[in-house]
Order: structure tokens, then sequence, then C-alpha cells
């Protein structure tokens, strides 16, 4: 028993060292490697990914696991410790089920589906695109197959991001949601604001915009030794140790609070990251997120809930006031504040506004439903997408970039995925239901700039939680409830209609 | 043997994938990682390492080697082969001599003597750090008994830095040098222009200084989708792929020209590693340099025979100019030359001018000679330190940090090490003095900041030879002899009795 307990733990901790390591891999590669050092950083990645596999897949970490997971044995394992194995048990046994073979055809497949889906989006020509996902969707069926968790094939999808999830429970939540969503922007459109609304000819030069960024960060408690913001492309955040988190935001000259909203979304992640549960359970499976769409949620609530709130605003107009950046034909917050939350019906789910987002991901997630159970076929993809990003949104695409094409989650295999981002969404707005709840100071402290009680609060409701509760549970846990979208819906009817002086 | 050749190769290849994620650790740590990061950095960097020594000596590769260098089978291979195989089997021989308990060992006691050393240097107080290098000391003479080359134990030393040297062999070049370098600098002590040198008030801000390093990387050829520049403490220069070597800098406002002077030296290094042999040798251990002293030859040939050239300055000098940057107290290019050229005995080794340099290497290797035989004891050092840095140079710590405690080379336990700084020196002299004589517009060529004969020069006759030959055979095919103090000297007292006007 100690000798197997001992074991696992080592196995974990180097687990969690070799995850580091390839963490740091991939953050290099989007900051600062020089370009052509990408075929020696593929293979220090892949060698790195091969050998956490092959650690995790070993028979002797399984025979360990087995062992401290049988009955007799179980009942005699400390607290920490069988909650340390069950989690193991359940983590391994799933991942012993792929075999090796299937994952190394998934990666080449995938690879070169990546490098088609590019060339395919520069010379907007889906047909240089279509056999790779062909290929990959029938991958994931023969996936669904191997991972077999019962009801909808599409259930062993998105188990591996939103364990427990299930199609049906989805469906339910995603339908009312859409209907809910189109309402309200039926509704907002209708409204004279919204009629006459335009954009503000804003500039913020490269170097405020860091300026920015820094502050946001460390005004949201984020420790500069423990954690750093660096620049790429695309704005992710990843974690090299415990205390180690790194965040990247992107600078962009015609969309001047691109930087400071995804700066703001990330330290979202990146707080989360830092504060999850760690002391006994570091480097065990136990330090970690239960799911995307929990952690989602960390990010699109600071975003979006505290972010785009008008009491944030009245602390963060000031301080840009204060910084002297040039905003031409802006005077007053209220134009300022209703332009930072502008409705807006647009092609590209990154860029859309807090109302419209999660059409664009129910879209996704009826199209992946339907691909994998062969209701339709990738042939048929951009049409259908055009036709309902249009019913949903009012909006066309004039290129495959714009539509089918905008996102790299299907080249890269990773169906089941998209939908983690409205359950992050539908989580945010039940959490910072609570909080105004819990808090009837919130909007003030916000107004002041203090953040902290929030950060404590989610760090003793949800981050030192770990993965000892699933997303759902530790959601009741806070709210009374799992997954609700109405809460998310009267959220934003209450938001926007005051913002668009509707009723 | 088909298969013994595909498992080395293959072999040699993980290692070296290896190797580059462990440069990628080390870099990180020393430019962009959070400061609390270290923890897990040690571990990530150490498991590594353990990684590559236990590849390094497995007995299966070792038996591969063992097999295909066998007579029979060694004569029946293609040249390239036996090249590979000869190197291999000489390497491994040599690391699995280690055993891996004793590297255990020193690592640890090196990691806590280093920890000492800062502390030692901190407090100054020398008692800190005595005991754990009297440690050091006594492994690395456990280490010499382990490798066991002939001649002085100290020769087991200086042979992983510089394979093949001998205490012999450097006693009569350090000498020589040392006489005659003292002799110089009595001359010039004399001379007029010396007694009535002053320092130039000279200030560059940081922002000015990264531009002139960006443009001198970009002028010396470093080509930036193949390396990059960064800030750390100390520069230094890394590996981290075949297409991806990086040199850092440190800006100083106090010393204006140390950012550019690290800056030149570190593209030696950085052109030497780009450069170096690949081809069907990619991967191998015959992709390396031969030496250390070799590499700093790089370095120092950049830093001094180029940077400090007078040609040099004669392009450089309009550029700085144009950069207006703040240069007070300076009107014209002579005064700035020699300022750059001063000859100022002082205390540390890393900012020494290029003349007494190498009598601080010197005074390190008669210590470091004296430790390992047993001639003085650890407790005699500082003493010692400075009497011999008072008569060499006339010159008189007030702290051990300005004395003794100012390298980490002995906390690291790098016995041996020190000499190649010097052995870099003279190569750099020699292949100078060579590329004078081939290429007689050389002068001319670099007065219009035109490196690219130079680099090709180097490419041809050193990067290209890679681990081929030793580092002596190297000079000796260029040069037509072996290192050669002579020529380093008559190199110096050209250029400072011109400098000085002396005769």
């Amino acid at each position: 028993m100690n000798e197997s307990l001992k074991f696992i733990y080592n196995l974990q901790k180097e687990i969690s060292t070799f995850s580091g390591i390839s963490a740091l891999l991939g953050w290099d590669q989007m900051t600062y490697m020089p370009k052509l050092g990408i075929n020696k950083r593929s293979q220090q990645s892949s060698l790195i990914s091969c050998i956490i596999h092959e650690k995790i897949i070993s028979d002797t970490f399984w025979n360990h696991i087995r062992k401290l997971n049988k009955q007799n044995n179980f009942d005699k394992l400390q607290i920490k410790d069988q909650i340390v194995v069950k989690r193991l048990y359940k983590d391994v046994r799933k991942s012993r089920k792929i075999p090796s073979k299937f994952i190394e055809k998934l990666s080449k497949t995938t690879t070169i589906a990546y490098n088609a889906w590019e060339n395919a989006r520069d010379k907007n020509d889906y047909k240089i695109f279509s056999p790779h996902l062909e290929k990959i969707i029938h991958l994931k069926k023969e996936y669904c197959d191997i991972i077999d968790i019962p009801g909808n094939l599409y259930n062993s999808l998105i188990d591996d991001y939103e364990e427990g999830m299930t199609v049906d429970l989805l469906k339910m939540e995603f339908n009312r949601l859409e209907i809910k969503l189109t309402e309200l922007l039926k509704k907002i459109k209708k409204c004279e604001k919204f009629k006459n609304q335009k954009d503000l000819d804003i500039t913020i030069n490269s170097k405020k915009q860091q300026e920015i960024c820094n502050f946001i960060v460390s005004k949201l408690g984020l420790p500069n030794n423990r954690s750093r913001i660096d620049i790429s492309t695309h704005p992710f955040t990843t974690s090299i140790g415990n205390n180690d988190v790194r965040i990247t935001t992107n600078i962009k000259q015609n969309n001047p609070f691109f930087s400071l909203f995804s700066t703001i979304h990330e330290s979202g992640h990146a707080l989360y990251e830092l504060g999850i549960l760690k002391g006994e359970y570091l480097d065990t499976v136990i330090s970690d997120s239960p799911s995307l769409g929990m952690h989602e949620s960390q990010s699109r609530f600071w975003e979006n809930m505290i972010g785009k709130n008008i009491s944030f605003w009245k602390f963060f107009y000031p301080y840009l006031m204060k910084k002297e950046f040039k905003i031409n034909k802006l005077g007053n917050f209220d134009l300022l504040y209703d332009y930072i939350n502008q409705v807006k019906p647009s092609l590209i789910r990154v860029e859309a506004d807090e109302l419209t987002y999660c059409l664009h991901v129910i879209l996704r997630f009826n199209l992946e439903l339907d691909l994998i159970s062969d209701k339709i076929n990738v042939s048929e993809l951009p049409q259908l997408w055009n036709e309902n990003i249009n019913n949903l949104l009012g909006v066309k695409p004039n290129t495959y970039k714009e539509g089918v094409l905008q996102d790299m989650h299907w080249s890269g295999g990773n169906f089941g995925y998209f939908p983690t981002y409205a359950i992050g969404s539908i989580y945010a707005a039940q959490i910072y239901d609570k909080l105004q709840k819990v808090n009837p100071a919130l909007n003030d402290e916000i107004e002041l700039g203090n953040f902290s009680n929030i950060t404590n609060w989610l760090n003793n409701n949800i981050f030192n939680k770990g993965r000892i509760m699933t997303a759902d549970e530790i959601i009741k846990n806070i709210c009374g409830e799992t997954l609700n979208s109405d809460i998310y819906i009267n959220y934003l009817k209450n938001k926007y209609f005051k913002i668009y002086e509707c009723n």
C-alpha cells in the first residue's frame, strides 16, 4: 500500500514536471521563438507529449492504482488519498482505452489538417480543407466508440472537456438560450439607441495599450513574482509551474480595447490557475480545474461581468483619462461605456459582443452534433454555416475565413470543445448573481478598483475545490442549482435593456 | 550493424532534442521566468539533465557503440559513421566512468555551495563559503582519480573543457604570457598618455543601448528568423535548436558600452553556433564545438579584434553620432576610440580591458593548480588572491566580492574552466593574424561595416569542422601551428603601443 502510494505520488509529480516543460515549450513558441525554430520545437514538444502519455498509460502505474482502488485497500486510505486514487482511476482508465496507434494517427491527421486549414483560409478554398475534415470526423467517431459513454455519440466528445455533461442537457439549455437570446436581440434591434449607434473613433498607441494591460494585471491581483504578461498572435494563459502562470495579449491598432479585454479575460484564467487547490494536493491530478467550462467561467466572469460593468468603468475611466491617450470624438463617460458594450451582430466569434457571443457557439454545437451523427456531411457545411449565421444574426460571410473556416478547433480535432464557451458564460452569470447576493457592496468595491473580496470569494468557493468536485457540483454548491441559462438571460436582459433604453 | 547505427543516430537525436529543451529551461530562467518559478524550474531542469545522463550512460547505447567500434565492423563503416562512432566511443566511455552517485553528490554540493557563495558575497564573509569550497575541491580531486588522465591531476579537469590540453603546455604558454603582459603593462604605464588618461562622461539611455545592440546583431549577420537577443543579469549565448540560437546582454547605465561589447562578444558565440557543422552531422556529437577555448576564441575575436578595432569604430562612430545619443564632453573620434581601448588595471575580470584580461585568468589558473595539488589550502586563498592581484596589477580588493568571491565558477565546481578564457584570447589573435594575411582588404571591409567575408572565412575554416578535429588541430590547420601566445603578445603590443604612443 505504502509503496503504491509512493509510486503514484512520485509519478504524478513527474508528470506535472513534464507538463510544465511542455507548457514552456508552447509558451515560447507563441511568444519569442525565432521563426525557423519551429521544426526543432515540434520535435521537442512531441517528445515530451509522448513521454507524458507513456507514463500515464504504463502498466505499473495502472497496477498500483488498481491495487489502491480495491475496496479493502481503498477503505484504509486517508480521505486525501482516496480522493486522488478515485480521480486517477477514472482518468487513467479512460486514457488507457485509447490505443497509442490511434493517438498517433489522430495527431498526424490533425497536423496535416491544420496546415490545410491555414491554406484553405488563405486561398478561400474550402475544398483544400474538406477531405481532412472528413478524416478527422471519421476518427472522432472512432474515438466515441472507444470511449463509449452512454447516450449520444457526441457525449464521449464533450466528456473530454466537460466531464459528465451530456447532449440532452446541453440541447435543453442551448435551445432555451438560443430562443431567449434571439428575442433579446430582436428587441434591442428595434430600439432607437441601437439604430443610431455609431463607432467611436478611438486610437491608443501600442505603448499605452501595454501600459494599460500592465496596470490591469496588477490591479486584478496577478503577482509579478508568480506571473507575467507577453504578446502573442492569439491571447492565451498557460501554467509552467505552480508559481509561474503566464498570460498573453495582442495589441491591435484598429481595435484599441482588444488588448484590455483579452488581458482581463486571460487574467481570469490566470487567477484561477494561481489560486487553484495546491497544498497537499500539489502535483496531483486534483490540483487542476474540473472542466474547461469552469475555467472559461472565470475568464468570462472577469471579462464581461466585471470588465464591462458600469462600476468597473467608473473606476477605469478616470485612469484612462489620466493616461491621456488619444481618444478622438469622445467627450464623456456614457458614450464610452455604451461603446464598449455595443451589441453588434457580426461574423467572427472571438470578436462578438457579450450578447451575441453564445449564438456563435450554439451554431457550432448544432453543426458538430449533426456532423458526428451523420445528419449532414462535410461538403454541405459551408452552406449550412452561412444559412445559420444569417438566420441567427442577420450577417453573411463573404469568405470562408469569415465563416466556416474562422476557428482552428476542427482542424485540431477538438469536437465537443465549443460548448464549453457557452457553459462558461452561463456559469459566470450564476457566479456573478451569487456574488452580488453575498456581497451587497460589490459594485462599490469595483468602483474603487478593489477586487480582493471577489478574488477571495472565488478562491474559497471555486479555486480551492480543484478537481475534488465536478464543475456542476461546484456550481450547485455555490448557487443551489446546476447549469441554468435563465440567470444568464436575466443578467443580459437587465444589462442591455438598460443600455439600449428598451423595455 | 545497421540496427546499431540506427540506434546510435536515433539516440543522439533524442539527446539533442532534450538538450534543446534543457537550454530553453535555462534561457527562460535567466530572462523571463517570474521569480517564484525557481523551485519548479529546478525540478524541471534536473529532470531533463537526469534523463540525458541516463541515456548517455545506458548499457544499450554503449553496447551498440562498442560493437560498431570493433575493428572489423569499424572498417566497414562509411567515413561519416566512423567519425561519429569514434567520437561517441571517447565521449561515452568517459561519461560512463563517472558513477551516478558521484554526479548526484557533486550536484547537491554545488547547489548548496552556490547559495553559500552568494550569501558570502552579500555578507562579505569568506567563511560562509570556505567549507563548501573545501568539499568541492575534495570532490574534484576524487573526479580526477576517476577520469585519470596521465600527468598532473589537473589535466583531468582541463580535459572537460579543452580536450587534450595539459598543465605542462598551459604553464609554458601562460608563464610566457604573464611575463610579456606584465612587461607591456609596465611600459604603457610609463607613457604620458597613460598618466593623463581620463574617463569620458558618457551616458546612453537604455532604449538607445538596446537599439544599438539590435543594430550590431543584425550588422554582424545574426538572422532574426534563427536568433534573438534579450536582457539578463549576466550575458550568455544558448542553442535551443539548430535554427534557434539566443544571446542576451545587460544594459548598464554607468557603463554605457557594456551592452555593446557584450553583444558583440555573444554574437561571436552565436555566429559559431548558427554556422557550426550540420547537414549529415545534424543532431550528432560532431555538430558541436571541439572546446570552450575554441568557442571563446570566436567571442573574443569579435569583441576585441573586430569590435575594438579602429576600422570598426570608423564604421560605427558615424552611426553613433546619427543616433544622437547623449555624449557629454566628447568632441571627436580619437578620444572615443582611445576611451574604449583604455588600459586600466582593475579588480574584476569581466570588466577588465583587453590587455590585462589574461592576467586575471592566469591568477586563477595558478591558484586552482595549487589548490588541486594541495600546495595551498582554502583558508589561505583570499590572502593569496589579494597578494597576487596586487603583484600583477597593482590593485587591492576591499571586499571579497571584488576579490576571491567575484566569479561563480568555483561554487559550481568548474575547476579547469578559467584557462579556456585565455586560450580563447590567444586563438583569437592567431585567427586574426591569419585573416589579415589572407584578406589584405580586411580593414577596409570592416570600415564599411561589411563583415560577411570574415564570417564566411570563419565558417569555412572553423565552424564547418565541428568536432571532427580538436581545437588545436583546427588552429594548426589554419595557422600552421598550435596554441601560440607570441602572436597574441605581438598583436597587443602593436595595438596598445600605438594607442599609448609608446615604443
